[in-house]
């Protein structure tokens, strides 16, 4: 019998179509329409589990999944064997094999996700499924100040939504910053190679970037929802220090929609660590 | 009773929803929600005209239409009051009274059309339904040095299909480019201010833009479809200046998918014109 393999996928994802990652019956997920393409061409059933379970709506550029199997396919050929067996809005970007020991989400070392706001008046029709519109002002320099706090170990607790609960709140925040992003060019009415009007805020975007070796369930979106008001000017810059102190969710600002976030990239030791110490399974975001 | 006003609508869709522009029976079109949202604020029954009669799937990022109504909304407050009735692939981005005289169609004096390559072997799975994605490699150089025969006055036929006939086949190009356009770092994997990676095809996209005074039944798309084959090496450089000639449609390239398309903008004279000598009525794209 041949030898089990493991197989590491990279992929990403438009979450607008999905009611998430995890398998809902009756429902369409990530992970459904996966191993739906895995038993499709194996025969097998299989799990497949992930770094980051994303929430509905909620987007993925660098998402790492893993799955056991007895195939024989070679571990390059199951990026264009099974994308031929998926859905446009999964594109699998790298398929290969791992050390028995690998798993997507015990050995993840860091997660990086990205939120992005759009500062307009307008809905713009390309953009409504991926970005959370605002109207301006927003003041991004008072953004960023107001989330260096959030850098190093700390509790947490703060914006996390109390499903599931975690053996621990603690995590460790290493990088977080807040960027303005100029519009993609081939959206923009004017003539490729001039400058935006001067008076189009559709050129702008602000984007939040988050690293951390581990996640709380909607800590992204709620830590967004908490800058924001510090962007409009409704809270002052030094807040997150309070609510983070605070330990209180009630404290924190509201939970951002999800069309805005995405899952950046994944992190794993090189080499590949042995499982030797689990970590609780995240359920973030 | 009240003077009729004429009103003119800057908008941008999403054309992947829409059985193109032009109302048909049993069909959602860009024109019939139009008209729909019209019809529901002022109970009038209207006619919306637009500059350009986008196909099914196609794109626009300024396009314009105008219609006349005997309600007194003021100018500015239809963008919002037809917002609020319209699906979310469209957007309003500017309502304003306009001269008796103006027709979005007939007054319209150039227009600027978009095409949007994506040189890549994966999809995107936010880009499936705006670009129209092809392997590298691509010559964009040959490319651009092989359109510009395009411009100034030819008869086009050789680039229309033959639905709907027009009087004349005989339009002026104004402007033809074709640019390389840096992929929007926010739906990159790598950390936002780090460059793409050095093998990632991904980064970069090749974006034709061409501005005439009228252009025939799919015209773009069959040049676009015809310098594709000059960017795969297939046909020479020169190869325009020989279909430009033969006045063949058989002779050029095929016709280029819908959804890579974009209607960008159009042009009309300042002070607006008065509509004396009116043209054909455009049926492109």
């Amino acid at each position: 019998m041949a030898r089990r393999q493991n197989i590491r996928l990279t992929l990403a994802y438009d979450g607008g179509g999905f009611s998430g990652w995890q398998v809902q019956p009756g429902r369409r997920t990530v992970q459904g329409v996966l191993e739906e393409a895995i038993a499709e061409l194996t025969g097998e059933a299989t799990r497949v589990l992930s770094a980051g379970r994303t929430d509905a709506g909620v987007h993925a550029l660098g998402q790492v999944a893993s799955f056991r199997t007895s195939a024989t396919i070679p571990p390059e050929k199951w990026r264009p064997a099974l994308q031929a067996r998926l859905p446009e809005d999964v594109v699998i970007l790298e398929s290969a094999a791992v050390d028995d020991d690998f798993h997507a989400t015990y050995s993840a070392v860091s997660k990086r996700y990205r939120y992005v706001l759009r500062e307009s008046r307008l809905d713009d029709p390309f953009l409504r499924r991926y970005v959370w519109r605002l109207p301006p002002p927003l003041d991004g320099e008072a953004m960023h100040a107001a989330a260096q706090p959030l850098l190093g170990t700390h509790d947490f607790r703060c914006f996390e939504t109390d499903w599931p609960n975690k053996a621990s709140s603690v995590r460790t925040v290493l990088d977080v910053q807040w960027r303005r992003v100029q519009a993609w060019p081939v959206w923009s009415p004017r003539p490729l190679g001039q400058p935006p009007l001067a008076d189009d805020s559709r050129g702008e975007f602000l984007v939040f970037e988050i690293a951390a070796d581990g996640f709380l369930y909607n800590m992204v979106r709620a830590i967004v929802g908490t800058l924001v008001n510090v962007g409009r000017g409704k809270w002052p810059v030094d807040v997150l220090q309070q609510i983070l102190a605070s330990q209180d969710r009630s404290r924190a600002g509201e939970t951002a929609p999800p069309q805005g976030l995405y899952l950046a990239s994944v992190e794993y030791e090189t080499p590949l660590p042995r499982a030797t110490e689990k970590r609780e399974i995240e359920g973030d975001e």
